[in-house]
């Protein structure tokens, strides 16, 4: 399936709007504001990052080699994993780069908006359930994970695939998955498919797509797309902090940018979320407000939580809506998040102007 | 003239978008982003900034007081001030606190978005024309301008006028006007008709409106806004920067935010100011791209400057524009203001995303 196709099918029946494509060779696009309405991403509007051209993936010949510090390495087919237990969870994924825009000065990379972060309901095989089968030496301290994708970056001495380790916790973590459906339909080619990594709580780069390798290492890895990108370069720190799990955030759906909204009553919502769990959601409005605790719905452990807060405006004029959330260790959403030298992890809190009353008269 | 007769008055024939209400009691408005493609501000889409209630002001009994170390002191009416020399220019008008919501963590005051800015041509009397007449004593250090409105501010200690001084080689300078007309016509009331100062090339709090009363002061003036706002507050810093002469900025008008252009030759274009003169505007494309000079319309000295710019856009996908404007003694528009505890002087540069090509398939 090429995205062509992809988008093609997404056109039978359904009126969605499209995601917002942020560079078209290789496919980067975001969900559209529209899509923020939905706890689970359709899967047409789920984001999408690639870092090289997609490449051939047919799921009738697809397989997965393992190799390194194993005692059974070995080769296994789709259809030898579909037959392992299925493990089902959802789980909200956000490209490290999501929010890059809202840096200054203006960061390397993509420039994404707030539209690189979905929910998806992932189905695959929990990792560990294969590893069983295959019995890591006590030698190995990673797993690295590679895909199928490769090419040049700019700044790189030659051509390599994308890849990408996890310490072996992770790993070993029940909930970490070789997906291969994506919403109850077969993963799509342009989200990895027909078989990805999916890793719960941390930032996209980890999830690899297209896997079609896994190298039990004795050694830390040391590639590109482990500390070259998807690393905190801050100024005047020599320290290079490697990407995890997702920091807390959130995102208020409801009312939207510049909506003028009549004098009263108004429900004000969105979605909040982090890699460790979201303890609490607050709203403000205006500077002087006072921060007020949000309503904060149940969900599963990994994905987004929505959250709804009511306000009584009764002052006409402008207004700017803000919330913020803490996440279960105690971390609030910054004013500003610390700029680093290629934008990620931008967890800075959101304002929303609003309107009450009227425009002037036009 | 009140607010509303004054908006009445527009509706009147015009079909053009109506000014953005920020507060409506005291009036706080922004320009219509249709505003930007005017040279000249129209006068009913001009920026309305106002401290307190609007004050009653009849043109036909007005008068300004004039006392203090003057050798003449005395009562001035409009007639007697019509019938000086008038003088006659156009100036750029921007609130100190513009796009104070572009600042993190959000600042106290009126959540102004990036409307506080407007051009206008002004007519009025030299203010030294009429101090030639009245004569200042030798020990006169400063002019202290007093508007007719009044009030209290949540954080004074009682009720004050709306009062700011000036230096006197600024009072001084041929161009600053004791102004009655804005574009032609009599100044109307909500910008401070009949009768404002106007200090062109200074944030606009410097403008007093509805000037009733001006006063040579022996020691510089030290009341609520000369002290306690309108000067930059930095942490950690025990210096309170006055405020005087605007910063250099620059705005891209054209194409707007969020626009998707077709492939090719596409005009960048928009308005560049500063208080003293604008020696360069500049233009990139992405965080990758060069910074290229932008061609640079000529104009009036205090009024902001057109300048555009041809884009060969040759690559699909979101894109990112951004403009920096240098003024004449070397200052450029930095990529972060420095914040500052009442968030004036945001002369940021800044962004503005586009889509070339299409956006995926809806």
């Amino acid at each position: 399936m090429t995205t062509t196709s992809d988008t093609r099918a997404g056109e039978q029946g359904r009126s969605r709007p499209g995601r917002i494509i942020v560079s078209a060779n290789p496919l980067n696009a975001e969900i559209p504001p529209d899509a923020w309405q939905h706890t689970i991403t359709p899967t047409d509007q789920f984001y999408v990052r690639s870092h090289f051209a997609a490449p051939q993936a047919d799921a009738d010949s697809w397989s997965l080699q393992l190799s390194g510090a194993l005692e059974g390495a070995r080769e296994v087919t789709l259809a030898e994993l579909r037959a392992l237990p299925t493990r089902t969870l959802t789980a909200t994924m956000e490209c490290a780069g999501n929010d890059r825009l809202g840096f200054a000065p203006l960061c390397e990379g993509e420039p994404w908006g707030s539209g690189a972060v979905s929910t998806g309901v992932w189905t695959g095989v929990a990792l560990r359930d294969l590893l069983a089968r295959v019995r890591l030496r006590p030698t190995a301290v990673e797993l690295l994970f590679t895909g199928a994708d490769a090419g040049a970056p700019p700044d790189s001495s030659g051509a390599l695939a994308f890849e990408r380790s996890l310490p072996l916790a992770k790993a070993l973590d029940p909930d970490t998955l070789l997906a291969f459906e994506l919403n109850g339909a077969p993963l799509p080619h342009i989200h990895g498919g027909p078989l990805r990594l999916v890793v719960p709580g941390w930032y996209g780069m980890a999830s690899v797509k297209w896997l079609t390798r896994i190298t039990a290492l004795e050694q830390p890895f040391a590639g590109y797309f482990q500390r070259e990108r998807y690393v905190l370069v801050r100024p005047g720190e020599a320290e290079r902090v490697p990407l995890g799990a997702m920091a807390v955030k959130s995102r208020i759906t409801a009312p939207s940018e510049g909506a003028t909204l009549p004098m009263g009553s108004h429900t004000v919502s969105g979605v909040a979320w982090s890699g460790s769990g979201v303890a609490r959601v607050e709203v403000r409005v205006d500077h002087d407000g006072a921060w007020q605790a949000a309503r904060l719905h149940d969900g599963p452990r990994y994905a987004w939580r929505r959250w709804e807060w009511t306000w009584e405006a009764d002052e006409p004029g402008k207004h700017v809506l803000q919330v913020r959330a803490t996440d279960e260790a105690g971390n609030t959403q910054p004013d500003v998040a610390a700029w680093n030298q290629f934008g990620y992890v931008n967890n800075a809190i959101q304002s929303v102007v609003v309107y009450i009353g009227e425009r002037e008269a036009a």
